[in-house]
């Protein structure tokens, strides 16, 4: 069984339509073509039913997945509209919904939800039946579309549900001895590298960590940044809602951001109780402060990518111009991450080398390689780390509630990574970074366009800092004596800390 | 005419204390010196009127500034505790206010506020009459002493409000021709070195301004920060108010943050009827999201210095430590800057260089002049500006609403300025960075203590990125054949951007 969209509807005319009725015949009759158009043989929407009522045309319109029903009203208005009003001086107003259900087959019940325009959701037969409350307006932004794909997604996810991502192995090093063992976290907060940061999964790093970071920096910008021909931007790090729509990110980065709201206004005026009441009272007083901030206007930076693309948005680009190559390290990434004890592998503030790319499909392809290679060049020869790549849910996928791997060849996102020896023999690898090709995606969503009229592509990796680190500290120690040489020469001397007393 | 503090109140005793009335008329006309002790030759408090009634001894205290009668209230219990104790077996119970006012000189009124634990306010022949309603409590914590402060620097603001800020000069450079006339922000959009970003007061930087940025930076770091053996680490970049209340942000920074929530849970079930609200209408919900995030933990980083105060909080560390230097560069800033049409000389994002050092007054102040001459160095010989140094307000006074410079020597904020051609021969100067000593107010607040005893300072000094580019574009132009070529040298060539059709 398939899908049965079962649409009522009427046209409101201007007039009194009745004298069209032998003419409205014949178009309804001849309809077959036009209501099949784009569908497999058979599969067309077809009209169930139909009259005229005075100034209304009443319709039943009946379809599967392929015309569906409210796309089938919309063919026909426009069909008989142009022959209504020459021949009979009758106008069509408007399209007056009186009731629309979609049946879906599921294999089981959805939870209860609450979708907007959905008034009823029932479970019976082996199929969902969708009642929905839509107009005209709704219609012709295709609303009804969005919530079928949404029934099918929550569906899906039914089955999904319970599975583990896809991972699919695409190298490995060799096997490596490990003899260190320790947490590095908790290694680097005994010799006061780090301490934690005053807010939740945060760190401050003292001279020690920092120069382990400025030197995993330098080898990205001088292994393969600057060779491969990348240029750095800095991308903005607050990301409006508008950012995140075209993203993508807006379908479903709710529970992992840390919102930003502005204050209502900056007068101080406005402000001045709740700083009287701080001064005499020594408490802030934070929910009288969520009353006088506005609506969150989007969050603090989580993916790092999305905002440069406010850069090209709309616009047109030469040929000779591509692949555009550029990189970003100016500045923090916020997840709200799970609670519980996390060390250094897992922050709700982070530090991350962003690279980006993006041109014709095979300049992306190619420039993925590229990297692919550098990298494997850094981890195996400068930092001889154990390691793998895997072949995962693409990341944007994924933050949309996606499971599976893409559709097309070539898109998706590549994980690193590698074995924490203190976890044990079989404790978790860490991912460490990624590389992603992700298809049309950002430019098409931000609009950007190439004068050839080739379809564009980007790609996105993420060198996460404190990753690197934890992965590195936990295989290498923190003792210098221990780091491969390559890695010394260029880390110099680790610089003292401070001690306390 | 002074300060008048009248308190009424009552000491609670454990049984009838009128046993002991003859012991309590001797103490208490004894307590001349203890209510003096500290003020000035008969500016102490002094009881109007006192009696017992069964478990009551009721009092009343008129006092000034000096020995405040909520003070003298609980230096009298101290005194005469021990005394019915021992002769008459009766304990203090506790403390009952039943009325207290406080008479401050006022020249004009105040416009009506709401401030916690004042019940009244009203002006009178030249005087503010506040009515407190406290308890014992409130008492101990000293907010008497807190409202009145409030009340005084309201009243000090009145007759400050109109007048600018404190501003003295200290050095300034001779007058240099300024041929370029243009406004460098128009003049970088023109040429596609910038793009406004999607959030207010934010701009996408290409790599032609991210390499001027990197070039500031390589100047900080090679001229100053490593000959003054600065270290460098990473500062938090999330600061909740935990961190504020210690820096004293918390009195005043309200209408300039951008406010951080968390989501209320990370559990997706939580978050999906706002995704399927998204995915349906591809609107976000921002009223329902509103509600579904938690209050304010704190804000986006604004000065930068406070959080690292963290590392050292509740520490003591020994002599030879200090003084310690350290230095940030790992993320933005940002403020809600007023509206209206600003260039890249005032962001709501902005990029900067944070140096701080604390030790001895000595070396603090030592550390200060030598920044001193280093920037002089750097703006005289290498950037070949047109700027001036000024004493000002201090910045940690101006956040806290107070005007006036510091009682203190050496303790204060220096602004650097520098004029900005195109806003013509009487146009204002731009504050492009600060240096700052900030007395021990640091080092107290996070509760950082020296070895030997001795006070610690701190300073800071804020190098803002954009406005050091503001000024030298305005100044030398946008063309690298118009910079010095002491600058030209370390900035190499400036890296071609992205064209668009
Ligand atoms: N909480 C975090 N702490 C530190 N680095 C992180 C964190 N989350 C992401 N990163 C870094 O950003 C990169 C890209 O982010 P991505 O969204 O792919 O991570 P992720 O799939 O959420 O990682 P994980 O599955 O470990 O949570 C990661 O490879 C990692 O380097
Ligand atoms: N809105 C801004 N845009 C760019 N840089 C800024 C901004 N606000 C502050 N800075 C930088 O941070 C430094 C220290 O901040 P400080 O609080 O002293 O600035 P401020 O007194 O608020 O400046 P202004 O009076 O111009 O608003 C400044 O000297 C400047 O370099
Ligand atoms: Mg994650
Ligand atoms: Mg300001
Ligand atoms: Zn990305
Ligand atoms: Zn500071």
């Amino acid at each position: 069984m398939d899908l049965e969209f079962d649409l009522s509807a009427s046209f409101r005319t201007s007039a009194d339509a009745s004298a069209a009725r032998d003419t409205l015949e014949s178009l309804f009759n001849d309809a077959e073509n036009l209501l099949s158009k784009g569908a497999p043989e058979g599969q067309g929407a077809r009209i169930a039913h139909w009259n005229v009522e005075e100034d209304r045309i009443n319709l039943q319109i009946l379809s599967g997945r392929y015309v569906r029903a409210h796309d089938a009203v919309l063919r026909l208005r426009k069909k008989i509209a142009p022959e209504l009003g020459k021949k009979f001086h009758v106008g069509i107003r408007g399209i007056e919904v009186h009731s629309f259900t979609i049946k879906i087959p599921s294999e089981a019940d959805l939870k209860e939800i609450k979708i907007p325009f959905v008034t009823n959701m029932e479970y019976k037969d082996g199929s969902i039946l969708l009642t929905l409350d839509v107009t005209e307006s709704e219609i012709e932004k295709r609303i009804p579309d969005r919530i079928l794909t949404l029934i099918e997604d929550k569906i899906a996810a039914l089955t999904y549900g319970g599975k583990a991502e896809h991972w699919n192995l695409l190298w490995q090093s060799e096997e490596k001895k490990q003899p260190f063992k320790l947490d590095p976290t908790q290694e680097m907060m005994k010799r006061g590298w780090i301490k934690r940061g005053a807010s939740r999964g945060q760190w401050i790093h003292g001279p020690q960590s920092t120069r382990l970071f400025r030197a995993f920096e330098k080898i990205v910008v001088e292994e393969l940044l600057e060779p491969l021909g990348y240029r750095e931007m800095m991308f903005p790090k607050l990301i409006p809602w508008e950012v995140w729509k075209k993203s993508g990110h807006a379908k479903g980065v709710y529970p992992e951001i840390y919102y930003v709201c502005p204050p209502k206004t900056r007068d101080p005026e406005y402000w001045e109780e709740i700083s009287d009441y701080y001064k005499v009272t020594h408490e802030v007083p934070v929910s009288r402060i969520k009353e006088k901030i506005g609506d969150p206007i989007g969050g603090m930076c989580y993916a790092q990518c999305p905002p440069f693309w406010v850069f090209l948005q709309g616009e047109t680009i030469a040929n000779d111009q591509f692949p555009i190559k550029v990189f970003d390290r100016s500045g923090t990434s916020h997840r709200y991450e799970s609670g519980g004890i996390h060390g250094m592998e897992r922050v709700d503030e982070f530090h991350r080398i962003e690279i980006l790319w993006t041109g014709t499909p095979e300049q992306v392809t190619k420039a993925s390689n590229q990297l692919q290679e550098k990298y494997k060049h850094i981890f195996n020869n400068i930092l001889d780390l154990e390691w793998r790549m895997a072949w995962v849910t693409p990341w944007f996928m994924a933050q949309e509630g996606l499971a599976g791997v893409s559709q097309q060849n070539d898109v998706g996102t590549i994980d690193y990574e590698a074995p924490l020896p203190y976890r044990g023999k079989d404790g978790e690898w860490l991912e460490f970074q990624n590389v992603s090709v992700n298809g049309n995606k950002y430019p098409s969503g931000f609009n950007v366009k190439c004068q050839s009229g080739e379809e564009l592509w980007s790609g996105c990796s993420g060198v996460g800092l404190e990753r690197w680190a934890s992965v590195f500290l936990a295989q290498k120690g923190l003792d210098p004596e221990g780091w491969p040489e390559e890695f010394r020469k260029i880390v110099g001397e680790i610089p003292e800390g401070f001690s306390f007393l």
